[in-house]
This record gives C-alpha cells, sequence and structure tokens, in this order.
C-alpha cells in the first residue's frame, strides 16, 4: 500500500530549540563533526486507494491547515512504497 | 553542502497517540479517505565535510543513542542534498 509522507520543518529563520538542544548533547556525548541540527516532524498517511495527483493535493491541504503552522514552518509532501521501514 | 536526514518513527506494534489525534481530526476538518497517521521525528543534520560510510556510521550512533528510543522508535538515516527545501 502506498503511503504518503509529510515532512514538517521550522523554517530557516524560525528559531529551533529542539535542534539546538540535540547540537548540544552531541559533543557531550563524544559526537564531532556536526554543525547544526534542525528538528521537525514526519508523518505517515495511509490513504485508501491509488495516489493521485489529487489525492496529493488533499493532503497538502491537510499539511497546511492541520499538520503543519505555515507561518513558522514548511512542508514537504512524497509518496513512500510502505513496509520497507526497517 | 549536505544533509543528513534522520527520521525517527514509533515501531509498528506501539501506540501512537499524536498519530491518532490527527487521524481523528481528519474527518472533523473534512479531509476523507486515510485510514492511518502516525508521527514521528526528522532530524536534519548539517555535517562538516564529505559524508562518508564512516560518518553514516557515526550518525547511525547518534540515532540509536540520542536522536531515538530504540525501545519504542525506529530510525532510518539518508542523505540529502541541501538547499532544495521548499
Amino acid at each position: 500500500m502506498p503511503r504518503v509522507v509529510v515532512d514538517v520543518m521550522p523554517k530557516p529563520e524560525i528559531l529551533d530549540p529542539q535542534g539546538k538542544a540535540v547540537l548540544g548533547a552531541l559533543p557531550r556525548l563524544g559526537f564531532t563533526g556536526v554543525s547544526d541540527v534542525r528538528q521537525g516532524k514526519r508523518f505517515e498517511l495511509e490513504v485508501d486507494g491509488e495516489v493521485t495527483e489529487e489525492v496529493l493535493d488533499r493532503v497538502r491541504d491537510m499539511a497546511e491547515t492541520l499538520l503543519s503552522n505555515p507561518v513558522i514552518e514548511n512542508y514537504t509532501v512524497h509518496v513512500e512504497q510502505a513496509a520497507s521501514q526497517a
């Protein structure tokens, strides 16, 4: 069954305290070489039937109204084949 | 600059109250045709220099120890070309 994925990330100009907390924790755990971390959300939607362009348009509407806050967040929508997540 | 993405999702057998809340809200907003929603986290890491297999191994270590809870969450690591996020 195809799965539609919506990735929601804080806009580049918006402060991201969660990402900063992760970035600060990395060297304390012995990890180096990472210069920035941003933390966002990932939604996996199982849709009934085929994923047509019309379905993707509806998912973009969902992303706009429910899954993201368009003032401070960007979102991307893409299709993924399910049941391959390790 | 390449960006390493870590996607963290609740394991299939783990209850996901956030996803369930989204799923319940969709019909109230007039959206139909979605049978399940899972909500997870997305981390975007800017790494210094080239993304070698060794760097990806270190990112997997980070995912294992800091970014995810391996008891209840799965993670995937992949590389993405930055500055193309809409």
